[in-house]
């Protein structure tokens, strides 16, 4: 058993409390008795729809990433409400970033995306039944994205003309070609 | 063009600057005109390898993460010190975390783990050509974890027992499924 690594907290320190993210520091016992600092963000989880079309395309979002300083291809995507079941999250994400929704969410997996410093945890889903709204639901007041419609094929290139892409995205289209999702069937 | 996305900063207010990371409150204009502020985590970045064995198998690390209050099967990974060369990292972290070495470092690809509030990125590796140290390089004094041997299908196994897992380890697995890494050749 691996209990032994577990780092028991002795103080919690809160640093900052933001509107998406806060930050504490903790001090912890570690397994050979001494003490150490860790410095955690804490973030309420986020949901990520890969969302196919039936011709087999991906519908993607663009979108200026100020951490990076960088415009980012994304799948849809956005953080857990208060409450809110991640289904629902899931579901108003794609109806606010692209206009579309859906009746049949299928789950993938979920992940976290740096446990080193923060507890931000993905769940990703896709869907192959996307239903088109008349209007796209509207965005947070501080959101602006673009929509973008590529083959798996076109975002492999688009990506590999970028450095450095996202994560969740990048799982998203290794499992839709390991798994052969974007074939239209 | 997407360049009219950019939101451009008016003012940055340093919050906190620790060991591991830093945070800042960022004002921004945006593509509206109107302003909003971006709660920004500065990291470092980190290199992260999959070693894989001449019988085909991988080295994994299991680690207590004190943000998610979880011991985690992860590839070895670490963040790149001040003005250290990436691919001196990954051997640095291979000697470190598991007692092996290599010259012979295989680049997979870059990522961004958390853009919506943080500039972490990986930079991701694999080796299939592992060298046994005599004895374990140091690792950091507050770092401990467990060594663990398994094969493609262990680790999967493992980590459908486990219901959120790391995405740098999840990602590298899907990558190693995908393009054949662990068949002994």
């Amino acid at each position: 058993m691996t209990d032994y690594l577990n780092e028991r907290t002795t103080t919690t320190k809160e640093i900052f409390n933001g509107k998406m993210i806060s930050l504490q520091e903790k001090e912890v016992i570690l397994p050979n008795g001494n003490t150490a600092n860790r410095e955690i963000v804490k973030h309420p989880g986020a949901v990520a729809v890969l969302p196919i079309t039936k011709e087999g395309d991906i519908i993607f979002v663009e979108q200026f990433r100020k951490a990076v300083e960088q415009v980012l291809l994304e799948i849809p995507a956005g953080k857990i409400e208060l409450n809110e079941a991640k289904e629902k999250t899931a579901v108003r994400e794609l109806e606010e970033e692209i206009g579309y929704t859906t009746e049949d969410l299928q789950y993938v997996t979920s992940f976290y995306t740096s446990p080193g410093f923060a507890n931000e945890m993905i769940h990703l889903y896709y869907t192959k039944d996307l239903i088109k709204l008349n209007q796209r639901a509207d965005l947070d007041e501080d959101e602006f994205l673009e929509i973008k419609k590529l083959s798996l094929q076109e975002a492999e290139k688009y990506m590999q003309d970028v450095p450095i892409n996202d994560v969740k995205t990048m799982y998203a289209l290794l499992y839709c070609k390991l798994f052969g999702l974007d074939a239209s069937c």
